[in-house]
């Protein structure tokens, strides 16, 4: 494969110096293992603290996947499921890793990538009092990622009203936040870390995609979750034997709002972007303020900007077109922005 | 719950008269368990006799869902998804049995209950050449129900397709032949077990719906999945210590085509049903030839109908009516016929 | 194999006839499945007046390995494990059925197929207060059989100890009954079904060992395992579609005591070879009251012996002996007894 | 707790400067993610030549506990069972992680970590040929640490006749290799990466342990278990997205042996606190070439020394002593050695 300028993904890079620079600087001094040493202390009590409650368990865990699987295989009795958007990242991204905890995912159609209190009301009924429920896996938890896998946002409003539907079934809320950091500054966001803290059982803040070399941090409101988490991060492999590594990229990211102005960068460059497919009259596939665009590309365009830019083919839309994402993270650089908008911009001036 | 006429499914009695006798006669007899017996034995070489295939592998498990998960589990990787119909029983009506082995299940869509060699095909191709397809379960096995969920059937010229495209892409293909028997002898039906069996790496012959106690007969033709089959019979809790209770069942119910002579009177009494529906206007959900009938059903004829007789909601079909399952079976006796089919005519005739 | 009289399990014939003739009886009754019928009720009834306790929920299950793993992953969290004897039947006998559900069996050493309440207190403080027990799998419930794997008996104040010690610690207590009934009529039992259902959370009372076809009782007395047992019974397999069968049973089983007339029939049965191997000197790898007798047997009798009757080969003692089990049951004849003592002692005699 | 001398793991500080270096050099070059990266292929290639084998496959995991169920989950089929001394860290210290992948551990005693070929031989004969191995989980790995938990270490004769016993039976060797390059430049150690290669069908390197931040290379001979290994691994959550960083530690470690030099410098600081260790007249658990040391004792004397240095306690030995691990690494310092040493010295002379 040959040099490309990377618009694939939010994590073609290291990680943000500063926490480079933290991790060199620290390098060599001693501490315990598997997250019990003071740099996750103090993570954990700033992340506490920007969600306004001191009682939550915060835990640092490797990846994505792992903390996906290890906060939903703690939530459930064996008969019981999932339930998640059809296009999930727990259902189409990560190769069965919740069945292979044994659960089963009970999908809901997704308009953008969300979903509705409406629609987990419905399904649950259909579920809990059906003659026939003996034959069916039992929902107990929600799933929801946000910013979702479209880059579309949840609501205040919306968030609320599934959080209450949740309630009121008995259904755990968790909130897959891989990159929440991009929703949370995106314009039209209107919550904070403490509202999703109220609102949920348990999520997670993302820092590989935002930032850090790798690790999520899981926040767990709910005390029946939070009893035993430790060695359930365990058993799947999730404890880090460093943990100090993720502790200290966490304080770094989250000591004075670095998490947040990275993402306020990303977005500005995704919105520079936006702002040139739209000139050149592209439409999009879902309408998004956050760090990843789904434009509906000319097929032309695409191969063009393939030999310079490494674009993600999503999938087709028309005889001659496809969806095409594109991302930003904090390491976009308006150097490569403003190539990219100008053959653009060059590219669809010559086609027209 | 008053006693109702029972039309709502093939399990509402014990075994037919002949298997009864023969558990009695046998009833003192000592054998040594978990299928190591004469019967057993006899049992598995009068059906290897109608596969027409003397090196096939024949095991008795309990239930359905223990030979679905078994048969399943058995064939794959930690990694490897069943692929099967959005309405498949393993999918729909077993509490997520499937993923409790570890498995994704990849649905397809369905017309009434039955996929295509295409569907199949083009599915295999999106899992397998995408750059992604490390991020998906990826599909190893192809299981479907022959009769289908809905009574529908699949025509051999449909099965071989399916057979030659799963053998192309090194996919198992599983029929679950819970009602195999309702389904080989119905008007339209164009294989027998022969053709089955060289169409399938391995299926199963349903006796708990079709005039025994309970059991199904496994037939394995494919040598990687028939080795050890036994100790996962065994580890699932799917091996019968009296193993003995399945030979008997099953020899005298295939010994001289009792099995298919069952089917038949099922079949004859649904289609006297499906003749009143058909003469009252009812249309249908699905067309079967099989035991099991579908009709769209006025809600106040469900209704009136459920005083006397036991039917199953399936689900609603408009604001006035509903999707109804009427089954028959075996035991299925002319009277009752005779009732249901009156006071069909009679509750339409009133409303009329 | 020749056909040799059984003495190798007490699952060598059918049913006791008062069970098959009432199968016989309501062969052609119409109920509906799953359980969910009037014959199931009235077993379920029967069993709560005897444990003394009406509020205990009472399932069926069709066999021991089943009703093992479906009550074990039932009560388990992912990380958690199950004490068990090292030669519980779990650990050695169900070819890894419970870490097939994904949890750890911690063994204890066992006296005779016993352990006390000592060890588990022991085990307990061991993976709870160890500063690594984020590494251990974590002891939530403890199973032992009754009688043992050796046919050997708690008592009444061992059993108490170890349901006190289970209740300090949060752990569960488990007992696997599938021979329960000869052990309760046995010489120096002390305490009958409803001290049982005082020190247990859960525990089964065996029909396929003691005059049924097959079928396990399940009592939970704990509502937390109670809630929902039903789905995770079918997402196993284990719910029987015509569950009526295990009611049915139960009934005749239960309702004039026949279940434990049958018990002393057998364990007096064992007696006379008890008394018989022991005038012939032979000394035993456990003392046991009960239906299973393992005595020290030199080669060359067991050899002669099995000419002529099936015993079960336990291990080598010593260079010229082994253990062997003999077992007998509800179905086993004085007349076959009778041949067998004759046959130890003349053989005996014949190598003084 | 108070800031002591860490000689309680080797994980305890960061990675060497050399890996450091490079990751902060290469942090903002871009790259595809998933490990299909320039630096995972060139530490590939730099470990298949160390190997002596151009046709192995080499991946990159995260950490130890993820690798070592990866490994094992990818080789078995639902009734096989990984074979392990019984002091094996994956049935010790991996909190049931291989049971939660479904899988039994058949643990045989062992001799300061160490099993041998005839006893792998003499299990397999029993689960195997049994009348009774239906009801056996089956062995299909062997699993061994080199160096042990204990630090101890086979020599080639005795992995060779493992190999071979594997070999004859069908079994899968795997060796766990965290602490590999420790052992493999032990004084006594007396064969290479190709020669474990040659004997194993798969087995791992570690980096965590040695000088990385964390990771560990998988190296898998036998085809069978390549097949479709990546999708495992991102199944379980081990496939770090941003794999480089696997890459770019891995190259560094082993471009110019870097890896072994760490090593040795490690078990060089172990030798002087172990000749300290004899001086002052102490035994040990086990006699060790290694980075580990398991003196026993004195109470007083590990009390004593608790105030300045963080050492691991593994189990009491006697009234009076403990078995006590001392854990030297990489990044063990001279200095803290000498510390160690005088302090030791100092406190038995007064005692004397």
């Amino acid at each position: 494969m040959k040099n490309r300028i990377e618009f694939s993904s939010d994590y073609n890079e290291g990680a943000h110096p500063k926490l480079i620079e933290k991790l060199v600087e620290t390098n060599m001094v001693q501490t315990f293992g598997y997250g019990l040493d003071p740099y996750c202390e103090e993570a954990a009590n700033i992340i506490r603290e920007l969600c306004g409650n001191k009682d939550v368990d915060v835990h640092f865990i490797v990846g994505g996947t792992l903390t996906n699987l290890i906060s939903i295989c703690a939530c459930l009795r064996p008969h019981q499921a999932v339930v998640a958007p059809e296009n999930g990242h727990i259902h189409t991204m990560e190769t069965g890793s919740i069945e292979a905890t044994g659960h089963k995912i009970i999908t809901l159609p997704s308009k953008e990538g969300k979903i509705t209190a409406e629609q987990i009301d419905e399904m649950y009924e259909e579920y809990r009092t059906s003659d026939a429920n003996v034959h069916f896996a039992q929902p107990k938890m929600v799933y929801i990622t946000h910013p979702t896998e479209f880059g579309t946002l949840y609501k205040k409003a919306e968030l609320r009203a599934i959080a209450d539907v949740c309630k009121k079934h008995g259904l755990y809320l968790f909130v897959d936040g891989a990159r929440l950091g991009y929703g949370m500054v995106a314009e039209g966001s209107d919550f904070d870390l403490k509202f999703l803290t109220e609102c949920c059982d348990i999520f997670y803040i993302g820092g590989g995609k935002q930032g850090a070399l790798f690790g999520e941090a899981v926040v767990i409101k709910n005390k029946i979750i939070a009893e035993d988490f430790r060695p359930i991060i365990k058993q799947r492999g999730g404890l880090l034997s460093k943990g100090r590594l993720l502790g200290i990229q966490f304080s770094e990211l989250f000591r004075d709002g670095l998490y947040f102005e990275l993402a306020r960068h990303a977005n500005k460059m995704a919105d520079v972007i936006r702002q040139c497919l739209k000139r050149v009259g592209m439409e999009f596939f879902a309408e998004t303020p956050t760090n990843l665009l789904f434009p509906i590309m000319p097929d032309s365009l695409y191969q063009e900007l393939s030999n310079t830019y490494s674009l993600t083919y999503v999938k087709r839309w028309d005889k001659t077109s496809s969806v095409i994402r594109i991302a930003t993270s904090w390491a976009t650089t308006e150097k490569n922005v403003k190539a990219l908008v100008g053959d653009i911009e060059s590219t669809c001036a010559l086609a027209a």
